[in-house]
């Protein structure tokens, strides 16, 4: 196995070809991890949410990690981290990116339409504004694992 | 679809069943991401790694989250999100928890000798020495999503 950094293109490719990523924010130095669906085009990631913790420490602390990957084996996997600011989106100051965001989000955001109708019976309607926010992205490392029997084949190598 | 909390003994059994989660640290508010495979007992979560950016960030603030989840789709998925601390497992003072440690994650540190090995050639022998670590688990909650179709059949329900 061979273990390669990757370039900030091959980076900015494998996040526009992704749909689901962890979110990593923080509070009084308290890391909180969780899976979101986004768009990414350069230099933003596209996301919507309904309020709950990870909103509520993105508000108080706007730094925030997000972390894609593909991992087909132990030996052979891409893990690509962006490092970024929160911003929400809320109208009538950010209307345009909000419908920027809803376009992205696309068949997404669809979906996400029943999963908000599900959330409003049961939060009793309280807590369910759909939320679009978006990462400014400030930096992106990533890592290539490569496979010795891939390696001489014809995986792509720098 | 539903989402439902899951219940301690769910998310335990969850980890339990899992090998690979997303690590969440953080320092000076500034959250970090990496996926790690891993090996849960109660109340531990044991690992190991290379020196790196997460041992250093963890040195420094040993608290973190590790978000394990098991996507199937966009309706149908699990996510439980454990909390707790950063203890490193050096020599001498931890061998016998450095003993249970390489036990526990058998196969996968056989593999990750290659992956060591890997790294010395890579990095000239500097940063090779592997790193056995654990987290005391503090808090787990987990939520579970279920389709509306998988609902009327026989999928777990509270």
């Amino acid at each position: 196995m061979v273990i390669n950094e990757m370039t900030q293109e091959e980076c900015g490719a494998f996040l526009a070809s992704a749909s689901l990523g962890r979110l990593g924010c923080a509070l009084d130095s308290e890391p909180y991890v969780v899976p979101i669906y986004f768009v990414y085009e350069p230099d933003y990631i596209y996301a919507l949410s309904t309020f709950g913790q990870k909103i509520e420490w993105m508000r108080a602390n706007p730094k925030v990690c997000l972390e894609v990957d593909q991992i087909a084996n132990q030996s052979q996997w891409m893990s690509v981290i962006a490092t970024g600011s929160y911003q929400e989106l809320p109208e009538p100051q950010f209307s345009a990116e909000r419908d920027h965001a809803r376009r992205l989000l696309g068949k997404r955001y669809r979906w996400w339409q029943s999963a908000l109708a599900e959330r409003q019976l049961r939060l009793g309607g309280d807590s369910i504004i759909p939320l679009f926010f978006r990462i400014h992205v400030d930096s992106m490392t990533g890592l290539r694992a490569i496979a010795e029997s891939a390696e001489s084949g014809n995986a792509p190598q720098k």
